[in-house]
């Protein structure tokens, strides 16, 4: 398998090309470091979008909803869906407003949505999804009824073309504005999992388990 | 004027309706609260959605890009698009993988994209955004080159409807299931902006602003 993604009229990213990637590592890592996901569709020739949890397996990024949800029910008889997660990591200040920008980690992916109807691989992309959010609670929990997994709605999107876009950089100012008398960098900025917050009807001297304990201080 | 958004067909939350609110203020106060905004489009019949730096003025959100940038110029000849705009606030670990969920605030607005051609116009728009990430810092940098200005692009989206849906509640398990001998809780997620890093060409001695300084710590 190549290890990059073919660039496609749809996937080619046109500006800041420096900062663009079709390496599928560079993809993956993206997609799998971020909490949500940013699903869009046509309606009716309008466009929608919806953020969405998410996980990802192989080439299959897995959109998780209510099976009755207007977004699954759209993705399923839809031919196209436009997937984008993107991280923001820092505020870029630099001498002028033009060069002001964002530091940022962007992954968008396209291909065809397709239901997930067979039982055995939808249990499969709950856990997918749900270890993506909180990896090995999945295996703590009690098994879903079928009630359960049949009112919940999976989308399974083949990767057909995706790009990356990554902005990691000090600010790049004209040359004459380094005498500019101001102060100029980068204000970073994370996504960050606290501490544990207990449930009001939690059971008195319940604790969590080593891998709940785990989820804690992670930095998306 | 009314404190709520009109609830159409393309705005109605359906699914956790308790959760959906059609408030102005609320849909201001999260779209104000954002760094980046999803907005989608279509283009040539597939939707696309593309991350955007934007601002709001009034019922207006104005998005940024390069004027030649491939979402700037399929807005401008687009009818539609829809913008949301979410942040996540938490896990939500529930008994079991069905209700286990996130803590979030999301907003979708959806309006007719305009290019702002007007001058004066635009370079308002672009210090609104600036201001939306960066409150203070545009009136500390030069102006604008006229140059700068045509090679930016702003879309101006007046709200045609909008609704937000917001998460904040602890889990909400099946009766039963407050029996098993598991840890339920939340665990908190902020997005917040650390301390000042310099640029590495920045002149020797020279010190953050206060505008700057003040910058640090925020949390979305």
């Amino acid at each position: 398998m190549s290890s990059t993604y073919e660039i496609k009229p749809e996937n080619k990213v046109r500006q800041l090309r420096e900062k663009a990637s079709y390496e599928i590592e560079k993809v993956h890592g993206i997609l799998d470091a971020g909490l949500i996901a940013h699903a869009a569709f046509v309606q009716d020739g309008a466009p929608v979008v919806v953020p969405m949890i998410y996980g990802r397996d192989g080439e299959t990024v897995y959109l998780h909803g209510a099976r009755k949800a207007r977004v699954i029910k759209m993705l399923e008889k839809t031919e196209r869906c436009c997937i984008n997660v993107t991280q923001v990591d820092g505020l870029v200040l630099a001498r002028s407003a033009f060069n002001s920008s964002m530091q940022y980690r962007s992954v968008t992916v396209f291909g065809k949505p397709v239901l997930v109807t067979d039982e055995a691989e939808k249990i499969r992309a709950l856990k997918i999804i749900s270890d993506h959010l909180m990896p090995g609670r999945w295996d703590e929990l009690r098994d879903s009824h079928d009630k359960e997994i049949k009112m919940t709605g999976v989308i399974a999107v083949k990767i057909e073309s995706a790009s990356a876009k990554i902005a990691a950089a000090m600010p790049d100012d004209e040359p004459e504005d380094y005498d500019i008398d101001i102060w100029a960098g980068i204000i970073p900025i994370t996504t960050q999992l606290h501490d544990l917050v207990n449930d009001t009807r939690l059971a008195k001297g319940l604790k969590p388990s080593a891998v709940v304990r785990k989820l804690q201080g992670r930095i998306v």
